[in-house]
């Protein structure tokens, strides 16, 4: 008698899964793969489907129905069926109105992690797996670095972060597809997936394949090394800067800020500025409407002072220095 | 009368010029500007001669015949009779004779890079202008991507460097051109600059401007952008663990370095790499030969230890774990 073993895409899946819950394991909790049918989160769904109960943990998944194209909810209600009869229960079908705010793929995204929060906390899930892949990862970075806005933009997404697992984030996109086939899954092509009028699209159809010519072969094992790195990188400077900010702020109450510029003088460039963002947003400045832009600007009267007058922030702040000090507040109505 | 001031492109590589100098106006300090001849260097050159004699410093030129191409010599002498018709003085011509280590182009840098500190010291020139602009720049960028190292090698160029200094780095390459062309000047086009044997040619060429087109432009700013912070973040976070480093190791004597486990866990994981780094160059590993991979194999000895074996380095050395600190040494002869 030969003994196979499991193809080698479907052990790598599963070697995936396992390592990610390997912190569960035993505990008999929920976990829940989010899936669209597409090859990445099949491949999970199947992994999952096999880990779980051999790891001492229940396997359930969820699918969202965007009710964006025709066919949608029986698409979803098909995958839903293939994962039951995969032995993941529950099984749901999460059925969202998607808005427009943001543009497009922000405001189905929007509606997919509404979906996704409201059912794992219903069904008390332990962690929802996403099946982001390496190749996903690599074109998050590469949208980031088009942004140009600093280290988080490069990070890429978050192997874990709150309840949310990436297991995949190491494995090419091919590894899942490869998978797929070797257990005879169908993977759903989502024409969304073709559209090049998505810059994710074009990132992925276009742009990857010729920097992996031009530049030889493993840019995207590339690009997520970096991205790897750059979260590291990013979570230590910030734990800086939160142990920095103490020592810098002589005041730090609702919608007003007192920062020492000697304190704030001993800090290198990329701390100084780091502990600045964060007076800004905890004066009352919207984080998400603090470029870094206003944030040079308030260093500069740190830096590079000569006198400037104040500096006008986001949510009507603004930024002045007066005897050795920074002060972010309101600005004065004059 | 009207007054005219001069053309846009020109007072902007004036400017930068200007500002690169701030520090040493009035001292009559030499400055060298180095020229190939190409549109940057040009621009570079005359801009020099415009400011330094305003700013009370002198101006001179070098320019490297790499005796690579026919015709070589001559071009370079045309280059340094060029600059010594604008006032730079000395305006001299740096013969150099490329090996093959490297490959040709890192070759051709080593060569130029000995003969221009060779040249900054028998002249006692304070500062040695390079011409590399945002363009350089964002190729630079691109291309530490793709080797995936990490935040020094997205850092691009310094704009600043020990004598080096590069006042275009914040410049666009149109610029440099609009430049000479409003001067008058006749760029040297480097066959070099458009064969896609090398890399930089292709990012140049190829590359970049997809990004422009499937991006949208500004991606060489963004590219710029990144390096800039990714320069203060890697300062920041190399003097995190240079200062961490005392605090961790024991022992620190020629060829062996030990350091203490707990230590090394109390620091976040960007910085207790770097801490490994540091301790392996100090123990005598070729800093140019440590890979991320090594240190990643150092690392898990401190936080996944299970009783691995000895992590073998370049130059001969091994790191093992005994008793709560980690051996950086050389490695026994067994």
């Amino acid at each position: 008698m030969v003994l196979v073993g499991p193809h080698p895409a479907v052990a790598d899946v599963r070697r995936a899964v396992r390592e990610a819950l390997a912190d569960l394991g035993g505990t008999g909790a929920l976990v829940l793969a989010a899936c669209s049918g597409g090859a990445d989160s099949l491949a999970l769904a199947a992994a999952l489907a096999f880990v779980a109960p051999r790891a001492g943990l229940r396997a359930g998944l969820v699918t969202v129905d965007h009710q964006l194209q025709p066919g949608s909810a029986e698409r979803a209600r098909q995958v839903a069926e293939l994962a039951a009869s995969m032995g993941l229960a529950p099984s749901e079908v999460l059925t969202v109105t998607v808005g427009t705010e943001g543009g497009p793929e922000a405001a189905a995204r929007e509606a997919r992690y509404t979906a996704l929060a409201e059912a794992a906390d219903r069904l008390q899930a332990a962690a929802v797996l996403l099946g982001h892949t390496r190749d996903d990862q690599a074109e998050t970075v590469l949208l980031g670095l088009a942004r140009g806005s600093g280290l988080r933009s490069i990070s890429g997404m978050a192997p874990r972060a709150g309840r949310y697992r990436r297991p995949f984030l190491d494995l090419p996109r091919a590894t899942t597809v490869a998978a797929c086939r070797a257990m005879s899954l169908h993977p759903w092509d989502d024409p969304h997936n073709d559209d090049p009028r998505y810059t994710r699209v074009r990132v992925r159809k276009r742009i990857l394949p010729m920097l992996d010519e031009e530049l030889g072969p493993g840019v995207a094992e590339a690009l997520a090394r970096t991205a790897r790195m750059a979260r590291e990188d990013a979570d230590a400077l910030d734990q800086w800067a939160e142990s920095a900010f103490p020592n810098c702020a002589l005041s730090d109450i609702a919608e007003s800020v007192i920062l020492s510029v000697p304190e704030l003088e001993k800090l290198p460039d990329a701390v100084r500025r780091r502990v600045l963002r964060r007076a800004a947003i905890a004066a009352g400045t919207p984080s998400g409407a603090l470029s870094a832009t206003h944030v040079l600007a308030v260093d500069r009267l740190v830096t590079q002072w000569h006198g400037q007058k104040a500096v006008d922030l986001p949510g009507g702040l603004s930024a002045v220095r007066r005897y050795g000090t920074l002060i972010l507040a309101i600005s004065p109505i004059v």
